[in-house]
């Protein structure tokens, strides 16, 4: 196999404390190279094995590649003009989520599929080498398969989120709904899903409604992750933990108790800025979780309607202004955080073993991730040891 | 000359009333034609004339090239550490704008040089083709002078700001520095520069110093333009009204006369909302500005220590976001807005006979840029009727 180094990085995120200075196990005039699809070494550059090539990347930094643990890329449409009225503050009759259900249910395949592959396409540019993806805007047997099917021909992890809503064909019997996403349409969408989730939240699925839907996915072999907390106080972070989710998203309305459950679990507290910034919600409290001994996440929750941001970078920015998450835990976040939200140990850091994935920046510092934002600093990306941007 | 035209823009914003609708003049599927460096022809591509080359823009949009009117862009250094210690909570001894100083006058004209090359380069990749940049990091006639020949081997819009702060070699004698930036300084800088500016604010320069120095200047033909109530209340603004300065900037901290003498005048009000980002500052208030009838400017204040962002999409975004501004009106800001506070007339549009810059956008409207906040969206820049990107 060919081996590969980057050479005279002025600095290394390596996720991994034992190579390296503090929890980012940062290596300064670093190299690493890269056999096959795996990282093979790491450390000083005075020190690297002769390669068969050699990448000199004296002035810039090099971290994992973004885990993108939770955006919501299967849909049709957009909505373009619902976002220029809200942000202008006129009046518009919002359809919301459903209408990127309409539009997705009226999508072929191959519109869908293609649009997968633009965002995702997208995303890689901007550093993301490992990205979850869901359905939950098909909201019928046959469209929610569908999305799944699509999903995966795009990326391994891959969410059914039939409980997005209440499909508007059940408005008036949502416990019909439940008995469809539990029976029939799990039945369908299982094959094609690695996870399930469920949007717990008041106008959604409740506490009793979220827990049926878990527990009938965990049943059959889904791992559950949960939409908890984004716009209310709720059950939905303390279900997550008892049933053992990976992942709690959004955590934007916690109590005191929601913030130790957290913290006394393997669920990690994935926050997505991007929906705060894009409806001008209330910011979640990084601070408190971190403080607690929670572990945190970032993603972009990347959909048409909240948060039609790809872009990690521009979430690690966010996240320290706004979230008050220093430059070095917002970088751990969106990259070991987002494996820990995926039960990954193959992504999220650059050590010896794991997936040859590195995001370079052209800048010498992580940090400037969050000292440079909105800046496309991201200038080359390495996924399974290929260079794809 | 050769002609080539961009057609079946899916929507094309030409600042033009006239051209299209609305104040940003829009037109969808849209077609323009440049000819050599000029804007030829714009209209509904059904009606395009023939040219020597076309581009299939479809499900593209066009907006004009950016004209970002406020950066400090001749430095040495950068501030990550400060920067770094100030989102981590983190005591740290700042030298603030002196660092800077200190690293600016180290710096060789080719290491000053190659620094505005790459920040100028990374910014009209990113859209950017009209920028303003200012002196300030030298404080001695030579090293002012020098920061002013090094700015103006990049760009026609180049401001004296001797006036920054008071030099540190003058900290006893204030009012000895007003006179060395009002005489020896001012003699060497006047040649090299369009623009003189003052920062106006508590800790750098009151209202009678900042009235003294841009007077000077405007007897040596420069033409005035203000740094005005960014951290406080003063008389910053008011006084740029009173010079006719084409542009106050900040206007962060208003009093309802201050908005009324913008409004009812020629100088522009240019808002920078990276550094109220990057420094965690309020937000000004641009739709109360624009309420009044004030005319609004968005631009970047790229520098190392405040806001070091070089991306007009971002300052947008946030525009939308956090001042209240319109998606539509934070790009005639960003545009058309920015020209006007650098009195310019061809650029910022995108009108038979204005030069022809153009930014495309791989969105099919320039909504997305504030839809889609952080995703690099530019596809295309043309400056001066090449494609540079
Ligand atoms: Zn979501
Ligand atoms: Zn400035």
């Amino acid at each position: 196999m060919t081996t590969t180094a980057l050479t005279r990085l002025t600095q290394l995120v390596t996720n991994d404390p034992s190579l390296g200075e503090g929890p980012l196990g940062l290596i300064q005039d670093a190299a690493v190279v890269i056999d096959g699809d795996r990282i093979a070494w790491v450390g000083p550059s005075s020190k690297a094995p002769a390669t068969d090539n050699a990448v000199d990347a004296s002035g810039r930094s090099a971290l994992p590649g973004f885990v993108d643990s939770h955006s919501h890329l299967v849909f049709g449409g957009d909505r373009t003009q619902e976002f220029n009225a809200r942000m202008s503050g006129r009046a518009y009759e919002a359809g919301g989520i459903r209408t990127t259900v309409a539009a997705t249910r009226a999508a072929t395949d191959e519109q869908l599929s293609a649009n997968v592959a633009h965002y995702l396409a997208e995303a890689l540019r901007q550093g993301t080498t490992t990205f979850e993806t869901k359905s939950g805007y098909g909201l019928t047997v046959e469209d929610e398969a569908r999305a799944l099917r699509i999903a995966g021909e795009h990326t391994d992890e891959v969410t059914y989120l039939g409980a997005h809503i209440v499909s508007p064909d059940y408005a008036d019997d949502p416990a019909g709904y439940v008995d469809l996403v539990t029976g029939p349409m799990l039945d369908a969408c299982a094959p094609h899903a690695r996870w399930i989730d469920v949007f717990c939240e008041k106008g959604a699925f409740d506490g009793d409604q979220a827990r049926a839907i878990l527990t009938a996915g965990k049943r059959r072999g889904l791992l559950p992750r949960i939409h908890a907390n984004q716009l209310s106080y709720g059950p939905g972070v303390q279900l997550g933990v008892e049933l053992d989710a990976a992942s709690a998203d959004h955590c934007t309305h916690l109590t005191d108790a929601d913030v130790d459950a957290l913290a006394n679990s393997a669920t990690v507290a994935t926050l997505l800025p991007g929906a705060e910034f894009s409806t001008r919600a209330t910011w979640p409290d990084a601070r408190r979780l971190l403080d607690a001994g929670a572990t945190v996440a970032l993603s972009t929750d990347c959909n048409p309607g909240s948060s039609f941001t790809s872009s990690m970078p521009f979430c690690i920015a966010l996240a320290v202004r706004d979230m008050r998450m220093t430059p070095d835990e917002a970088v751990w976040a969106a990259t070991a955080g987002g494996a820990q939200a995926l039960r990954r140990t193959d992504v999220g850091r650059i050590t010896p073993g794991a997936r040859a994935d590195l995001t370079l920046l052209d800048a010498p510092s992580h940090v400037h991730l969050a000292y440079r934002p909105g800046v496309p600093l991201v200038s080359g990306v390495w996924r399974k040891g290929v260079r794809v941007a």
